[in-house]
């Protein structure tokens, strides 16, 4: 296992690494937009977000082979607290079910196009034999998850450090063995919503009430104790907002450390990264605190259900694609984001220019004098 | 060429063939989606959206192997009246386009894996001959178009029922032949937006200015043209909003009536029809007022950036599914549309329940005495 000061030098290289969007390569996009058979910004968004991603990969016709969701399981010692009307043997359950194919992510991933990858990020129930010895399961050593964050912190600062480093080596070996042109950020984690509540009330000091949300299903009451525990995992740990990963330590999870440290590494590589809900907007968020640039490499799938995720959107400034009234997370949202930004960069691509087709342009199009 | 009589016959009998949505079918999908693992609801509209096409397909898990979108061309007399800044050659030329694979419906349809079938529903302007000669090219014996709306009918209204009928024999075809699980409903045809803005105010009562977008780009002037020609059509042509033979006669074009023959024809066979833009949309209000319920068939894929389509929206009841500002036609929001029909079908047909899953339910899902 790497050491913690090999964490934090990869975190420091990987941000030092992320350079501003290509604006040349976007404009070359924009550009190409206005020659392709169609009436020009006809295509609304898609046009955008394949400017977008020109800019974010320097390409001027960005393709999009290599589709990749990370789905990062992690537990959360806040169920202590009644946070949530499901066992926490769920998060483990889920797990297996990833990797056995049958969950929402697996069924719009393959949808997508795009290859799954399931990490345990502290999963606390054991797994069963086959799903542990699981060659395609990454275990980053994480334990058996965060500490009650209303108690204290989630985790030590060098375990905050060695999930984001985690995260960021995750991506780096993906790119390296099968290629990733655009990564989708999902997980799961009974608990999480109380964790990414945490994380953007104290980043955007909105109030617990806000930005809490009733997650998986939770009655009023559960709802209630949910709230305060947000409340209270703020005022016992008081966590500073410029201080990614003291956030991270502070009101956890592994799991959004690990997508924290996704972010970074596609900032840093030039590969779109795609957000879904809540808790992968709270780990974008944690991204954001550690380098305000990482953002700019952020595409918004949807608009969550969850009322945090607005507050994250806004934050962030991205305006999502997709209202669907969504709030399942495991990267479901972002599998159908990555479909669109496919479309997109399909179409940047693949149309036909007006001179190509023969295709005459409007007469708004050509100089009175022509 | 069939007869008159022969084309009032298969509308009628296609009419008759509309029965209610199947709610014993959409019972049993709302049922199953209780049992997948996830939270109740938490896939928000893709939820509804696969139970709704279970009640229109009658089957509980439907499966949308065969994709089919049409895009019926047709011209416009109106355009005599300044209404478009393209030339009416366009028309002409984004077939050529359409059949040699370089517009944006044919990207669109590679994407959502959706063969395409161009129709000739009255072009104007001569095809090369390459493109004339193309079996891939269904022509409907629409001759150049129709007539100029703001003088007069667009077409007898025999014609406006051989279009119709062309439509309902083109989906049959097509189900017989490769079969059809879904259809997108798409078009092109400088000038028919003016025409479908007038079917829009005549049907809803709205006034011209109200419905009446920039289509592809009318600048000041010609968007003052084609609001004075949408309202000097319903004055000239004064057509009955409940006859839907007669709005199309009166009110063109071509390529509508054929659309609405496709949305008759798939509501007679429990196909879902994905609703484009707002020509797609003043089809389906064509087939909605020759068989109210055929518009129970119809699934709207987004709110196009063209005012008309919000009334088209209201008077069918449809809740679009995406909102990216496009206004392209073509099929091109369909398209995106039947992939996310498909996307929700498959998360109804391929996850796995609790049960397979050996996944714990909410407490909230477990009577407090178990």
């Amino acid at each position: 296992m790497p050491t913690a000061s090999e964490d934090a030098a990869l975190i420091a290289v990987t941000v030092d690494a992320i350079d501003p969007l290509d604006a040349a390569a976007g404009a070359a996009a924009e550009a190409r937009q206005g020659v392709l058979t169609k009436p020009p910004g006809s295509l609304g968004r898609l046009e955008d977000l394949a400017t977008r991603i020109a800019a974010i990969t320097g390409q001027e016709r960005p393709r999009l082979d290599e589709r990749l969701i990370v789905v990062a399981a992690g537990d959360h010692g806040v169920v202590a607290q009644g946070v949530s009307p499901y066992p926490q043997a769920v998060t483990a359950q889920m797990v297996a079910n990833f990797l056995r194919g049958g969950a929402a992510i697996n069924v719009l991933a393959r949808h997508a196009r795009a290859r799954v990858r399931v990490v345990d990020a502290g999963v606390a129930t054991p797994l069963p034999p086959e799903v542990a010895d699981d060659p395609e399961l990454l275990r980053v050593g994480a334990g058996a998850g965060t500490a009650d964050i209303t108690q204290g912190p989630a985790m030590p600062r060098d375990a905050a450090e060695r999930a984001v480093a985690a995260g960021i080596r995750l991506l780096d070996d993906e790119r390296r063995v099968e290629g990733v042109d655009i990564v989708g950020c999902g997980e799961m984690g009974i608990g999480n919503t109380t964790s990414a509540a945490s994380l953007i009330a104290a980043v955007t000091g909105r109030a617990a009430g806000e930005v809490t949300g009733r997650g998986t299903g939770a009655d009023d009451e559960t709802y209630a104790r949910k709230v305060r525990a947000v409340e209270q995992a703020i005022e016992v740990n008081a966590p500073d907002p410029l201080d990614g990963i003291g956030l991270l330590a502070a009101l956890g999870g592994h799991e959004i450390g690990v997508l924290a440290g996704v972010y970074l590494a596609a900032a840093s590589m030039r590969v779109p990264a795609v957000m879904d809900g809540v808790i992968s907007g709270a780990a974008a968020l944690v991204a954001a605190a550690v380098e305000p640039r990482a953002a700019e490499y952020v595409i918004a799938a949807h608009r969550s259900a969850e009322p945090g995720h607005g507050a994250v959107l806004e934050r962030l400034r991205l305006h999502p694609l997709l209202d669907l009234g969504m709030r399942l997370g495991e990267g479901s949202g972002a599998a159908l984001g990555i479909s669109l930004c496919v479309a997109a960069c399909r179409l940047l691509d693949e149309m036909a220019t007006f001179g190509e087709a023969g295709v005459d342009e409007s007469d708004a199009a050509v100089p009175p004098e022509a």
